[in-house]
């Protein structure tokens, strides 16, 4: 549309971001002005004072068809993981408190967030949290349990309101790959067990005859979006079209499979269980919105403290991780982050959600870089490789290209007003009609997504892979083969040991272990791997310019990535994590720089790209 | 192990077949030596003569891992496509009938045939015939039924010695790729209804949670077999270890979905229905096993003689291009092909089929082209494309290529004996504990790969692709899209309207369809596409010049595939059927020639190396 003005503004943009990277560091500072945790408050206000002469233009630039198109491509996963926790919590959080939770969260994010990219919303993780609470709780008195749920809110509010006031989301730019990569496929096997749960819980709840068909459907709704965003990212039909089939990959399937459970004859008369909801605006339970939090007594409100804690370091972890993953580098973002101003608005929707009994919401991983990955133009060139002493004389490659990001404030907010819509009575009918099915295949998605895409999967093909066809420019040929094996070890055994306790009542400990690898890869690795290895291996999760002027530069003590490197070194080690073993992907990979992306593990345009243009086009010849 | 010995030997064959093919053919004959039909047996005899100084080492060459592996490959669908027919022929045809049958057949054949490599047994074809026949019967008397079945046969096996004799089988020359790639399209259809009418039944009979159970069963069957065959052909692991994974691709899923459908408690009270089986030994229904076809009255004995000329109808186009693509270029044959005399066998099975009320076995499509897929050992090369003014130096790719086929009788006959193993009490006890619900899924298998590797469906998405990437080199660009266009619409209204009459009780026409194709390319379609656009569009499907010698040399009157024409511009023509648009596979193609293989829509190893390379090598990284 108005592009040449557009670029001439972002050069602005560029212009005013290296103004504000200088101000924001505890680097190269002299005496008590090099701790950050003497100058309160210095984080928030910096990230306020650097983004807030964008938030005109949040609004104008949000215009465009991508907007919509991104509202409604994460909107649906989004109202899925409402629906957790329903039974798993004596049905004290229900359908109307998990979409109150996420309207509320994407009300006050898109309105007030330095970070409007990072969709906020009720995850897996909290459901996860919030029932093993409740068998802890359970084990006493369970008439306590909103109470302490609400004490838990309080505590955590206060805990993010401390990290925030005293910059220590600082601490994000030590978070490298290795502990993100591990916590997505955490997240992702996390999100696969729930889908076999919903299916599990369909058979002991509806029979034997619900329970097969909920699984017949789950399966062909995820094959279905599965194939329609492989089909979106093949070379077949024109740019426009296979661009409608990705961005409503979810919507056509929903509509199809919704529609099919409801045929009269065989599927009707299997009577599967659907979206349990009840009076719109109501709490589930015959209570008040507000919690009497003040009837606890004082040995819980204590309990309620770790508990409180634990909440704090997950959301620390799982927040601030979905901003990263928003932001990453692939995405030619122009616009600044700001992670102290948002993890102190975290802890204000925390407390709300605590004293009104919601389920407390935070940034969704992967939805979050899905989101900013539906906001990307891409532009699919053609590259074509002149051989040489070759019987073909030219190879012709699709070449994706993230052209721009549409980056605004406005789908995160018509996201909350369609949840603020669906808690209305006429909605919560149509979300009535949702068989439990549909959202147990939701879960396959965005899990699978997770994990097919995740460098731990990816290094691990690389090692199974025949060494006579693997790259000879892939960087991981530089590293010992076993190098490459124990690292992944200890991913693997971290998500093991996080999934194996996730299945336990000790499952509110596992923000405690992913957490633990940080520290584990900044002091320990360094001893067992060389720098140049760690660098092949390894790349900073925070390694957009953008998103490191709000951590205050980027860290010290990692000498793999220190500030001197130059560009190309930096390019480099980036380039390794998404290992692959052919070139095309390589090359690809190459130009469109978008390891981070991969191994975040989202099931994004570019990712899927990836796998569709050659499976699809390729592979069905 | 000897293979310095057998190449020496190979040469040997070379040799021998130069002779033997000078020694058969009409053209450049003179007088009344020009009319094949004159010269009754001719072919038959030198079909015999040619063959069977190879004989001996049909057996000694046997003795390899390969025919192992083969016998075991095609066991499964061999026994799985004996399954249909019971139900809507009045149980008539039941398990006991249908591996009669295909014993019978494949001791007759691995013994007796001079193409020992065509695995013949009880096709979805010749069970689609027999229950349309049943229907017709039944509008007047059923109680005729065996009767009207046995001279059916009788009339069949006349009409099939006629056919030997007077040599017509030399026009299976003038199969191009246009007909039978629209017959294995016509196959993989008809193959998928299967499938999907094992699944309905399966709820008429024992119920929903037995139907949604099944439908899970079989869905994930097919999931686990492709996957496998996928992985088999991918470049994870070593050789030898993929190379065990795509032998056993069929073994694996269905020893453990077996097992799984008869796990206790939910999926056990399920009840599925299993493989219906009888007394060993014994006829299904209780008759002697000859009928006694001499009590039909004699009005009922010539209605039964269209019903004998359909069948050998049939069978002379299914039976002739399984061997013809059970012999196709791709496969490095020595050995040369014998039509006649394999035709004038068929009538004698159905002879004997037809007497004692079996279902008369014939050449199985697409499994024949599979078996001999799986007896050739293929080598994966690597090549390397070097390349000009990229940034990438070299391209690596994985190239298969079959180095040599184990030709033997000694497969067949295993398959041969295990049937009769598996008409035995005990084995058919075990028979029994396969659900239905697994046939359903080989139904699947086979059928898609019929259907996902099509010429068809190869040129289909040609046309649909963004011109951009298509590959320079690729023939069909010569073409018009229009003409293309034009060419495959003749081939979808072909397979439509067969379809679509498969469903009616005018099924038993179908033949006489899918024959008229070949007039229709060989006179109608030279006036509506150039020479040169059919040499590109189409090929013989017979084009191997083993096979070729038995067929009386190349036939007269197609001008693009005339003897003149050097061989490169044969292969020019090859190459351009198996469609893509990407010359990653088109660089495959032209080395291992393996285009008829992919339009013949077999899931051969080298068309599922093809994709799976591709879509798995490529698609997780």
């Amino acid at each position: 549309m108005k592009k040449a003005a557009e670029s001439g503004e972002h050069d602005g943009y560029d212009l005013r971001r290296v103004q504000t990277t200088a101000t924001y560091t505890f680097q190269n500072q002299q005496g008590w002005r090099r701790w950050r945790m003497l100058r309160p408050g210095l984080g928030m206000y910096h990230d306020v004072k650097r983004r807030l002469p964008y938030y005109w233009s949040d609004i104008t630039d949000a215009w465009t068809y991508r907007t919509f198109a991104s509202t409604v491509r994460i909107l649906l996963p989004a109202i899925a993981f409402t629906l957790d926790m329903y039974r798993r919590t004596g049905e004290f959080y229900g359908i109307n408190e998990a979409l109150f939770a996420s309207a509320l969260a994407a009300m006050v994010f898109s309105i007030l967030a330095c970070q409007p990219l990072t969709i906020v919303g009720v995850t897996g993780l909290i459901a996860l949290f919030n029932y093993t609470i409740y068998d802890i709780v359970g084990q006493y008195d369970i008439s306590l349990y909103p109470q302490v749920m609400a004490w838990t809110g309080i505590w955590a509010a206060i805990f993010h309101w401390i990290v925030a006031l005293l910059n220590l989301s600082d601490y994000m730019g030590y978070i490298t790959d290795f502990s993100s990569e591990s916590f997505g496929m955490y997240v992702g096997i996390i999100y696969m067990i729930k889908g076999v749960e919903e299916l599990v819980n369909e058979f002991e709840v509806a029979g034997d005859a619900a329970g097969y068909l909920s699984c017949v459907i789950a399966i062909l709704y995820f094959g279905s979006i599965y194939g329609l965003e492989k089909l979106g990212n093949s070379v077949l039909w024109k740019p426009w079209f296979r661009g409608i089939l990705a961005d409503y990959a979810y919507v056509f399937p929903t509509l199809f499979w919704v529609g099919f459970a409801h045929i009269p004859g065989h599927l009707r008369n299997a009577d599967m269980t659907y979206v349990p909801t009840t009076r719109a605006f109501y709490p589930t339970q015959p209570r008040n919105w507000v919690i009497d939090f003040w009837n606890l007594p004082v040995t819980w409100i204590f309990v309620s403290l770790p508990f409180g804690f634990m909440t704090m370091l997950l959301f620390y972890y799982d927040h601030n991780v979905s901003s990263l993953t928003a932001q990453a580098r692939q995405f030619p973002l122009k616009k600044p982050a700001g992670f102290h101003w948002d993890f102190f608005l975290l802890g204000c929707t925390t407390f709300v959600a605590g004293i009104i009994g919601l389920p407390m919401p935070n940034g969704l991983v992967p939805q979050a870089p899905v989101h900013t990955d539906s906001l990307t133009n891409y532009e699919t060139r053609l590259d074509v490789i002149k051989t040489r002493d070759h019987e073909i004389s030219e190879i012709r490659k699709p070449l994706t290209e993230a052209t721009a990001v549409v980056e605004q404030r406005v789908s995160h907010f018509l996201m909350g007003l369609a949840l603020w819509g669906t808690m209305t009575g006429p909605l919560l009918i149509v979300l009535h009609t949702m068989p439990a099915a549909v959202f147990a295949g939701v879960f396959f998605v965005v899990g699978w997504g997770s994990i097919e895409s995740n460098g731990i999967l990816q290094k691990l093909i690389f090692l199974n892979s025949e060494r006579r066809f693997l790259a000879i420019e892939n960087p991981l040929n530089e590293v010992p083969r076993k190098k490459i094996g124990l690292y992944i070890a200890l991913q693997i055994l971290g998500v093991a040991v996080a999934v194996a306790i996730s299945q336990t009542i000790a499952a509110i400990g596992f923000p405690v272990l992913i957490i633990a690898l940080i520290p584990l890869r900044t002091f320990l690795m360094p001893r067992w791997f060389s720098t140049h290895e760690l660098s092949v291996l390894d790349a900073l999760t925070a390694n957009n310019r953008t998103v490191l002027a709000s951590l205050g530069g980027r860290p010290a003590k990692m000498d793999e990535y220190n500030e001197d490197a130059s560009e190309d070194e930096i390019d480099r080690a980036e380039e390794a994590g998404g290992v692959a073993d052919g070139q095309e992907s390589y090359i690809q990979r190459q130009r469109s720089r978008s390891a981070v992306r991969q191994r975040m593990g989202s099931i994004t345009r570019a990712t899927a790209h990836k796998i569709g243009s050659h499976s699809l086009g390729e592979g069905t010849r």
